[in-house]
């Protein structure tokens, strides 16, 4: 077999595995669920062990720190991944779910019924916990899952799909739900990315390359997002203590992540206070701060501060560290303009007591999601009340913001007759 | 401007009129519906010496009858298209339901609000009226559109566009926010399948190469559907009467649509009792019948009967044409076989009294729309309680069958907050 026959018999494999587990009664995916965390963390020295040759590799071919701190699996992170998969076990499963029925004019009693998707196919980089959450949650929500994790991971993730295929086995349920693509091959993922017969939907995790490359290739439909271009927007109405508190922790708090705050938008009438104080308080963070000129005006000269004239294309960037853009615009519609030209579609807030100010903001952001006078860092499933996500989609189609076990499942129509026939 | 510059340019123009409109209060949005429902009847002499010309160019180039009826309007035809309009104008507006709010545990209140999409492309083919249609529903859930008719009806479209420009300029909607490609270059439909930033959503209507095409060259969104290889399956334990009325409906009623059945399946236990009741109504409307073995082995010699034997690609088929392929099957797993073997994943019927068989039937089958005991001629927006639809959907994501209005918008997260920040 080929490389590229071997990854369709994978696929063909997802799909009758998946046809199957999606007919799975609760309780034995449930059952499966906790026999994966139990065997990982039994497993944890193997894992440990596959981990440090990733991270021997890796080291050799001059990974940075800050990289190669993601692919690292210790004790302790493999008893917080096992965690997350009770957390999956323990949450309603989406699927069988009846809703909208009711009887028509037409004689007919006509109802959606919440199915699974069928076959997920996951591609992703670094970090191998990954590995773990797609994979439970795509069974707990009845799909098949075909992973395609980064070479940089390759021993981690064998091992791991080894332990839950043991486990799976060990529990009835078909090893063949989850298929693991053990070759780095980058030739295969168009291949992969073109068998819409057998995929129903891709999922990809990681840069901003990597979601550009996967939705231009693929002819399966993608799911994308998690590029976050986020910013806070200081009202002239706003509460100031809340202002600083809310930018202060939607750009610190973890700045590493889609949801942190990427541009602080100050209107101007505040700006002469506000800023000095917001600056303060990142200055002892050590956030550095990338200025329009009339920030720069404000914030110029005063101690300890980390200043810099923001580059034009400064806007338009996703820092995922303690750097922040501020611009000082003349009023609201300043402020919404910024937005609609360089933000993401992901969170946006605003700070004001103002409630038509509020309302606008709310209803002229174009984003997954639009706060008022709170931090975007809560963006987030489990914050969002779905208990855990797949990712969070910064497209409008199937599913928008954060992605729970709904979100990858579909419905059915079901239609009871009684010999009913169109007139 | 090249004509890939104009395209850009209407795309635009489209996003920008996309951004207004999502914001336009409902009574705007159907007095300009009313209005163009109105002007098209008040215009129907100019829509008539428009589509002449259509029909003129396409009998000249040799279309077939059947193909020339599909783009001809006439003061029956136009009357009917605003009729539509009207009843879209009358729906219920999707657009700014509020749901799923409700306070967290983190002091956060946050819910959904549904929002359009922002700009749908329409890609195709002869029908004129799906022109208006689509523009009405687009227009009415907050969407701009770009229109990209069939070279076939560009004359038709050309006029109905100006028609539809006219009344939403008077009613105080911007014309920008319906563009129509008027340019049949085929060289174009791939510079519009990647304008990923200014569209949001695809829906190609027409033959299955269209959809493939489109499927296969877009890096945006595609919802599409329409094919319809569906299957009446009638069970060991089924009425006989009940199932000779459903196979007759789901085949005769109107046999050039997607929801009509393309092949009967039946249990060896009834076939001797079932097929030639089936065939006798049947040969009346002048059904051909293309039978497997068994299914030819108890209907040959019977007079009047269109028999032929089924070639192997038969069963793939949507015929869109008064023929059925007839299969017999050992038993209910037969049945379920076949339909996961060819069917298209649009409508399925069973016709049973038994409710085991009934059950996993609707369970197991996997297409939009399963049904018990009625023909599948039902799926379709209207018959499913949706007023209109857009199309019909074989895929999984986003919605599945019929698409409604509220399956062409989106949704954004709303979060209120209190100078809330995350821990």
């Amino acid at each position: 077999m080929t490389a590229e026959e071997k990854l369709r018999d994978q696929g063909c494999q997802a799909k009758a595995a998946g046809a199957r587990l999606a007919c799975m009664p609760t309780d034995i995916k449930n059952a499966a669920l906790l026999a994966v965390a139990d065997a990982l963390e039994h497993n944890a020295g193997a894992i440990i062990e596959a981990n440090a040759w990733d991270q021997a590799e890796a080291a050799a071919g001059g990974m940075n720190a800050a990289m190669l701190d993601r692919l690292i699996l210790d004790e302790g992170r493999i008893k917080a991944i096992a965690a997350d998969v009770r957390t999956v076990a323990a949450l309603p499963d989406p699927v069988g779910e009846i809703f909208d029925m009711r009887t028509h004019a037409n004689g007919l009693v006509i109802g959606k019924k919440r199915v699974p998707l069928g076959v997920i196919a996951a591609i992703y980089e670094s970090r191998p916990n990954v590995t773990v959450d797609i994979t439970a949650l795509c069974l707990k929500a009845g799909n098949a899952v075909i992973l395609r994790g980064g070479k940089e991971t390759i021993h981690s993730n064998r091992v791991l799909v080894n332990i839950i295929h043991d486990a799976l086995t060990r529990s009835g349920i078909s090893p063949e739900a989850v298929q693991f693509i053990d070759d780095t091959d980058r030739a295969l993922v168009p291949v992969l990315l073109h068998m819409s017969d057998l995929i129903d939907l891709v999922i990809p995790r990681g840069g901003a390359g990597l979601i550009k490359s996967v939705k231009e290739t693929s002819t399966i439909p993608v799911v994308a997002g998690g590029i976050g271009v986020c910013h806070t927007y200081v009202d002239a109405a706003a509460k100031i203590k809340d202002a600083v508190a809310i930018a202060y922790n939607a750009k610190v708090q973890r700045p590493t992540v889609c949801n942190a705050m990427d541009t602080l938008i100050v209107h101007q009438a505040v700006a002469e206070e506000y800023l000095p104080l917001i600056a303060a308080e990142w200055a002892q963070a050590g956030v550095e701060m990338r200025c329009d000129e009339r920030a720069l005006a404000i914030l110029s000269g005063r101690p300890n501060l980390k200043l810099a004239a923001a580059e034009p294309d400064d806007w338009s960037r996703e820092y995922l560290a303690l750097i922040a853009g501020v611009r000082v615009v003349d009023d609201l519609d300043g402020a919404l303009r910024h937005i609609s030209a360089y933000g993401s579609g992901h969170s946006e807030a605003i700070v004001t007591e103002d409630y038509s100010n509020a309302q606008r903001f709310l209803n002229e952001v174009d984003a997954a999601a639009v706060y008022v006078n709170a931090s975007t860092r809560f963006t987030d499933g489990a914050q969002f009340g779905l208990g855990a996500e797949i990712g969070i989609s910064t497209q409008k189609m199937h599913a928008r913001g954060p992605l729970g076990l709904k979100e990858i499942t579909s419905y059915k129509w079901l239609v009871y007759g009684s010999g009913t026939v169109r007139p």
